[in-house]
């Protein structure tokens, strides 16, 4: 054992807690890191071209692993490149382990180059920040940022190491420690809930753990019992959807939308979800979308037990038998005419294929998905819980990498996916089978809607050239092809359906760009 | 005036401040801003696709125009985008205005998805960060942000405005505040100086504005006059140099050519640079790269009077009339063969246009570069003083705006080029004069090194995979092809030199991927 660094420590911790995947863009101070991945078997080490490649994938693994991947990152510069996705991630109560290497103590006095303040650049974005101290130290501290990341709703931790921790002698490996339980309901809260729940002005919005298969199940029969409506929150870290299952609507993104179809619901109770709010403030409008009178029951924040609390709400309302409205599948057929919103949300609704993971970043072409795939083949969809546009492409690497035999779909914006367009190397790299779809609008679109949401009503030409992304277009399949992932353009919706259904066949990525 | 909403007022302030260029990637939040410039006259607006984009060019521009340009960067993950080039700005003592934009104060208190510690994110790499509290208040404190931004050396200044101030009347211009002056040098420190400075074993290390023009003709003749020797730090935030001009040779970067390089000076003389310490701490290896025994006289940080201590330096040892060394021009002729680290040097010796600007971010393949371009046509080199790779086409953009009239030249290897690619489309966007020059080894080249370097011998294949980029190679032409920039391959160094030829003809951007 005292052979062993402080890195082949950290290696082999991590496995002991069932991490066993790493993300990584590494540097010189995680040389020893990266050496010690050939000395331990069982770490699936993935390479990215950028940060926020690695961290957004970390993001994406949890949501279908339920269990944190680590990433490695070099240095402040590193981490902070990995922040808008963990910004992300922490808003979807993903759990992620960062580990980010830092110069030698002795060396961080000297002010070097790359000296930066780790800790403070992780702190807005981490819920558990620590630096080892010693060699001996890392087994341990990784130990506990596992555990950190594994609470209930996942959390991000971030494992500052500096370099003579990984390359000295003495490293120690440490064993697994318990991952915190959820807290049940209390019987008070559940009590009033089953009161509110009574009649088409009660509604129960559902968020987090509430939105799997087995708890919508649960909340379709309390619906059907108690004629609530159900609601899940507007982003959602996974739902469980498609034919078959019970249909939940979103509360719509735009602030009027949201409003309206808030109006009507006096008593309201949140399970796993937050009071819903504007994503933005808007002048003159108000940024809490319920009813000034109606009663707000949460009765379980997303930390607690969701299982138990619908379980628990199914037999106080006496649901237990009840059948429960479930989404009949879409009709097929074709679908042809150019590619608009509309039609594309038509073809993705027949062609979801079984089992799909869908990446959702849509912005405004995804606003007609949401309907038209309730009753597509039965799937899984992944919202951007955080609102940095940009995650898709990175969160489908993790999807795909924690369930190697389910297809994952890309849905994003151009906009959205040129934030990170280095996922398609990974994706490449890795023979991942991810069906990348790019919605061209080539603008900002979300944003000539924003204008006229805060009050500016005649933009002029200088304003409204900082939305346009015209000028030049960019070629997706040629951007697709230097990154090694094969790449189509459609511009209508019957060649969309051929795509989608060509890529299904073949492994590895593939990329679709959709002219709008 | 009462009319006047706070973005407008911000607009005319930065304008008063003489801050006339803003690299923008907006949001909702930031929508007054950018309706704003309609509004207001003389503030050019250049879209970026990735906040790194932004602030990367407000780094290059602030070290060509010597004055600030402003960032528009939206809420807390925008500004994070930017952050590793903010980093690299700050080492590099560039002055940049960051523009965040936040929710308004009401909004804040409800958590919406894009709430993030905007502050806290923006401290470890801005020496002044500032939130507006009203409308009427923007207008001064842009002010104040710019009057930061200009100190000497350059800051980085970051002001956060809520929405409600930009769209709130009450907007005031403020006036431009005054920059502060740079301080003399001390009389005794250059008493200390002038003994110092003698012989062979003595030495003159220059950094920041001690590397203009006319400063490094100043150090040459104190050279010529005393016999001590001439160095620069490893990496500068811009240095003129070029046939004609006064040779300075760089301390190397790996860490024994370093030691070995400084080991024969016993009395060391600092103006405007730091004391040589190595970029990482290696094992058993020291950090300070001087000689234990050299005496470090610290006459002039890179904050003082640099212009006026190397006059009084050269008044004081009698140099006046003194002839200086001077680069000799590169002998004219063609390179041939396959591209190598050493044929693409010679390349470039022969081909650096005059008043070219070069953004080198070669790492590896850049070793040889330094003494095969001093004889070149006269031009100016700007380095990474930050360390974190990824800056160079982000500072191109920013040095070719600062300077219409010249011609912008790329250096990058591949591995760097691909952390911020965005940054071709905004080169193609406002038709800028760059050569981007990608040194394809298809590879993390540097790592290879630097894994000896830190004590890992014999690295197995999984660590030395996660090192490559060959799996799939990057298709340099294609990736330039799909963001609007005219590209080329080249793999002989004679087509190099056509290429480069070609390119500098044409107006706007060109891309040329030299395969090693």
């Amino acid at each position: 054992m005292s052979e062993m660094n402080g890195a082949e420590s950290l290696v082999r911790s991590l496995l002991q807690s069932g991490v066993d995947t790493c993300f990584t863009n590494p540097g010189t101070s995680e040389m020893h890191f990266v050496a010690a991945l050939d000395q331990v078997p069982g770490m699936r080490s993935v390479l990215a071209l950028f940060e926020g490649v690695a961290t957004g994938a970390a993001d994406g693994y949890y949501r279908m692993a339920s269990k944190p991947a680590a990433t490695l990152l070099h240095l402040g510069p590193g981490l902070a490149n990995g922040i808008s996705n963990l910004h992300n991630a922490k808003k979807a109560g993903s759990g992620v382990v960062n580990i980010v290497g830092q110069h030698a103590a002795s060396h961080l006095e000297l002010d070097a180059p790359l000296t930066a303040d780790i800790e403070g650049l992780a702190r807005p974005v981490s819920h558990w920040v620590e630096t080892s101290l010693s060699a001996a130290d890392v087994g341990r501290d990784a130990a506990r940022a596992v555990q950190a990341a594994r609470s209930a709703p996942g959390q991000v931790a971030t494992l500052i190491l500096p370099s003579d921790t990984a390359w000295t002698p003495g490293g120690q490996v440490a064993p697994a420690l318990p991952v915190p339980t959820r807290e049940p309901v209390e019987a008070e809260m559940l009590e009033q809930a089953v009161a509110a729940l009574s009649g088409p002005d009660s509604l129960l919005l559902l968020g987090g753990e509430a939105l799997s298969a087995e708890n919508l199940e649960r909340a379709g029969r309390i619906a059907a019992a108690t004629g609530c409506a159900l609601l899940s929150e507007w982003a959602n870290a996974r739902v469980e959807r498609g034919a078959g299952r019970v249909p939940v609507a979103r509360v719509p993104y735009p602030i009027d939308m949201a409003l309206e179809a808030l109006s009507r619901f006096r008593r309201i109770v949140l399970l796993g979800a937050r009071p819903p709010i504007g994503f933005f403030a808007y002048p003159g409008k108000p940024a809490v979308l319920t009813h000034p009178e109606a009663e707000i029951i949460a009765l379980a924040d997303w930390a607690a037990d969701l299982d138990g609390a619908l379980a628990g709400l199914e037999r106080a309302v006496g649901a237990a038998g009840v059948v429960p409205v479930l989404a009949p599948p879409v009709a097929p057929g074709t679908v042809s005419g150019p590619c608009t919103p509309e039609s594309v949300a038509a073809v993705l609704g027949q062609h979801i294929p079984e089992g799909a993971i869908v990446v959702d970043e849509s912005v405004t072409t995804g606003r007609a998905f949401h309907g038209a795939t309730l009753g597509a083949a039965p799937h899984t969809w992944i919202n951007n819980c955080g609102g940095s546009i940009g995650y898709s492409l990175a969160a489908a690497i993790g999807a795909a990498i924690a369930c190697p035999d389910r297809r994952v779909m890309t849905l994003t914006g151009d906009g959205s996916a040129m934030y990170m367009p280095q996922a398609l190397w990974t994706m490449a790299r890795e023979g991942l089978d991810i069906t990348v779809v790019i919605w061209a609008n080539r603008s900002y679109r979300i944003l000539l809607g924003e204008l006229s949401g805060v009050g500016v009503m005649n933009p002029g030409p200088r304003a409204l050239d900082m939305l346009s992304l015209e000028r030049p277009a960019i070629d997706w399949v040629a951007q697709a092809q230097s990154l090694g992932v094969p790449a189509v353009r459609v511009e209508r919706a019957e060649e969309f359906a051929v795509a989608l259904e060509r890529g299904f066949a073949e492994a590895g990525p593939k990329l679709i760009e959709v002219l709008l």
